[in-house]
């Protein structure tokens, strides 16, 4: 029996990203949410607001993955394409959209600044809405794209009411030695191949001038997980190591 | 005359960023570091551990833009893949090079340890060096192609090695309004109209319950960077806010 893995990409669109003005975190707070729901995200890419890219990589993001996440570029001002980038994606018209546009009109502005925030009501045709508990505007789903605002507090409160059909959940048990990865490697070798559907990972890091590396399971067979965790543990053990931080 | 832009592509390799378990932090500093040499990165992608994903990933970035950077996946273990697949994306043979060897060797251990630690010393034929002022193992560059670790201190040691040839530096001013978007949206989109050489970004945020926006501008020239600045300061006081940390 093969179970159904359920894969997704995340696309961060946004030139202060690329130019390093900004440190993205919003790529680490979907991997971690959509990951409760049974959904490993298999790859992320960071975009330019750059109309040709943005939909090519909707376009193969959404080919190749069971979903897709944009986060950027769904806000008032002339950078913000996301929304008729997807729609060109698609092959739909943009429409406006009553229910985003009346919680808009909600707040009584100038005639041109509400015509500014009236660029967000329009969604592709077909999309459905993500609520946005901020009171802001929504955000959107077409197909298996679900776009995002860029502003982390945001995006996590419109990802909050998102949910996806996803498979096993992948757990994780990870432990730390204060050892070089090339002591326990060889071992570290052997033990994968005894478990071929837990991916065993090893981490190095520095901390305080102290080498050392975290290695993680992952995968949905909790008892096997348990298993190889013992193993590893016992591999630190004969190189003449403690397990620290077992998790 | 157009002057000759220099791209970038940051390729991320590493498992354990994708299932949220760390943070990247890696691609910010790049996207700093070779701005500095005039180089700008233009696309990043995150992706697994995976041979077939990451040989298409650097041939795809290598014919696309004037540099490819990539972190991780270069250590000792099994999950230590990435010379392997630079390797085979270019269709050369791995080969041990001396100078990592020597560096390797000349740290003694256990006949075990030191082959696993060996596995660091293949690069691909025709490969040249990346120094590492750590000491460790050093990276390689093959073609346009940075293979660089992953460990975030060690990157960093490694990148600042590295020269490029790159165009004009892109310089930035900004200015930030405690205002909505949709206030200033119409006046961004006739400024950017205005300066077609001259990036403006839009970045909302919300600090302590305030919502706000940072406006930015990027592009080579000085001149026309200032007075791009200034109509947007004017902007912000013809919408009835204050600039707040001009930079």
């Amino acid at each position: 029996m093969t179970e159904r893995i359920y894969t997704a990409c995340v696309l961060i669109i946004g030139n202060e990203i690329l130019s390093g003005r900004t440190e993205d975190v919003n790529l680490n707070h979907i991997a971690l949410e959509v990951g409760k729901q049974g959904v490993r995200v298999r790859e992320a890419r960071v975009i330019p607001d750059v109309e040709d890219v943005i939909v090519d990589a909707v376009n193969a993001a959404r080919a190749n993955f069971d979903y897709v996440f944009t986060t950027g570029g769904i806000g008032p001002t002339h950078d913000d394409i996301t929304a008729d980038c997807v729609a060109k994606a698609f092959g739909v018209p943009l429409v406006i959209n009553e229910e985003i546009a009346r919680r808009i009109r909600a707040r009584p502005t100038a005639p041109e600044v509400m015509e500014s925030r009236m660029r967000m009501a329009r969604i592709p045709a077909g999309a459905t809405l993500i609520d946005n508990i901020t009171g802001g505007p929504q955000g959107f789903k077409k197909g298996n794209v679900y776009v995002m605002a860029g502003i982390p507090s945001v995006m996590r409160a419109m990802l909050s009411t998102v949910r996806l059909q996803g498979g096993a959940l992948v757990r994780s048990r990870s432990v730390t030695a204060y050892l070089g990865e090339s002591e326990v490697a060889t071992g570290l070798t052997a033990i994968q191949n005894r478990y071929p559907n837990i991916d065993l990972g090893s981490y190095p890091f520095m901390r305080e001038d102290r080498y050392g590396t975290t290695l993680v399971m992952r995968g949905t067979d909790p008892a096997q997980l348990e298993a190889m965790l013992a193993e590893v543990k016992q591999l630190i053990v004969n190189a003449g190591e403690t397990p620290h931080d077992v998790e």
